[in-house]
């Protein structure tokens, strides 16, 4: 198990932010220094973005919708971030933060459908290559499909990458039905993270290329997956952090004969024990 | 920090107890294979004797006290154990523990106060040191001290070893006072860990002889400490976990300049997140 959940702000999302404002800072945008960064979010990403800010000495400006529970917007903003909090979904905070950002010419950095974003979470996958480099499959988690872009295009030719959604938010899946990202429902216990309504146009052919299969799970396997982790690990993952070991629990995946299985555990932001 | 709440049963107990019964194996002690191995547990300890007795194909009789709730009896259970709770506390489900062994003939395995349980229990320093081989100062928890003396041993002229107590569990402050081990009162947040009455007679001296210091912390503290370890790296520990971690952020211990300090997070045995 890779526990990205244990990187500051309880998540991978780091990887992410960081290589976004870097990249744009090597290549000379003078936007960040100038105007800082912004970003929508559910908040796992909005907390990176504001602790890359930080990190880096720039502003940033975090949307997030409405209904974010309080200690997500306290933690973003303790990482001093000017947090503001608009409409009724992440596509409404978005579409807020792209106006925003069309004022002050800050970098945007979007939560997945970024090269730099989908480049830098893609890191993930080099750390958990260095750290165990006889993987046969790797299981990852997958909301808008950033990660799971990044790491199967780290992967690629290597290790199989398989790509977990939960029932609810069938993102992925839809896209590959269809052929190219479409808007779906999306619901259930890992919304707040895997939530995102539609693939990104930079993930979906990514994923499509490199990740070897992608699978579903039910709520109930994430849940048994959580309380696993916790019971026989003392890891405390959140919903979304446990959809990928609800993959070998339930049997979306079935391991071949001889498989060594990595399993990315890719963020602990939870206000609760399991049950 | 060193997270020895992720091995298996929640803490670094195993160590100790897998040092213990295989050391006897290993001497020709017939005892573990004739008549099982016995232990007194508030509950950490338990479990880990539990486990290691399954791992090793051989039974285990677990005595808790009357008040041990019933998430560690299950635990305990779930490993294959026959559990006993006798006592109103520690001392008294060690009493017919030692009486039911001098029926039985099993192998007694002690909480701390045992050389082979001490030189397992130091594994995690070594293992620490491994890890992280330019530290200059390590903090460690005491309760009744099997830890703090097997780390200490280990690091004996490198790395200066700090032992952490809560005000409310002064066991081995009190028998340096004394100059041997002697009753105290125990209590607070993390008396369920940390509360052995009285320091072992094999521990103290190698404690004595092999830490650089003891400090206290008092429990708000531990709290800040514990909450701090969720809040910004997902790691859920109990008080007890915590309380060497205190000891940095209350001051207790001030790192001398150019210091670098370790931290063991020796156990997440926890019923609740930090509020």
């Amino acid at each position: 198990m890779k526990l990205e959940l244990l990187q500051h702000t309880g998540s991978f999302k780091p990887r992410g932010a960081f290589n976004r404002i870097l990249a744009a800072q090597a290549g000379g945008d003078p936007a960040p220094a100038r105007a800082g960064v912004i970003a929508a979010s559910g908040g796992n990403h909005g907390a990176a973005v504001a602790f890359a800010a930080r990190a880096l000495g720039i502003a940033a400006e975090i949307y997030v919708p409405e209904a974010t529970p309080a200690a997500k917007r306290a933690r973003i903003e303790s990482y001093g971030a000017h947090l503001v909090a608009v409409g009724a979904d992440y596509a409404a905070a978005l579409a807020a933060c792209r106006a925003r950002q069309a004022e002050t010419g800050a970098l945007d950095v979007h939560a997945y459908d970024d090269p730099d974003v989908i480049a830098g979470q893609g890191t993930a996958g080099r750390a958990f290559e260095q750290d165990a480099p006889d993987l046969t499959h790797v299981l990852v988690a997958a909301g808008g499909g950033g990660l799971l872009a990044g790491v199967a295009a780290w992967y690629s030719g290597g290790a199989q990458v398989i790509g977990v959604e939960p029932e609810a938010c069938p993102t992925l899946h839809a896209a590959r039905a269809a052929g190219r990202p479409v808007p779906v429902q999306t619901g259930g216990i890992a919304a707040d993270s895997l939530g995102a309504r539609q693939a990104g146009a930079n993930v979906f052919p990514i994923v499509a290329a490199h990740a070897a299969a992608l699978v579903l799970v039910p709520d109930a396997a994430i849940e048994v997956a959580r309380r696993l982790l916790w019971d026989r690990i003392r890891v405390l993952a959140e919903p979304g952090g446990a959809t990928a070991l609800a993959a070998l629990l339930c049997g979306a995946f079935v391991p071949p004969e001889g498989a060594r299985v990595g399993v990315l555990v890719c963020g602990g932001n939870t206000g609760s024990l399991p049950e």
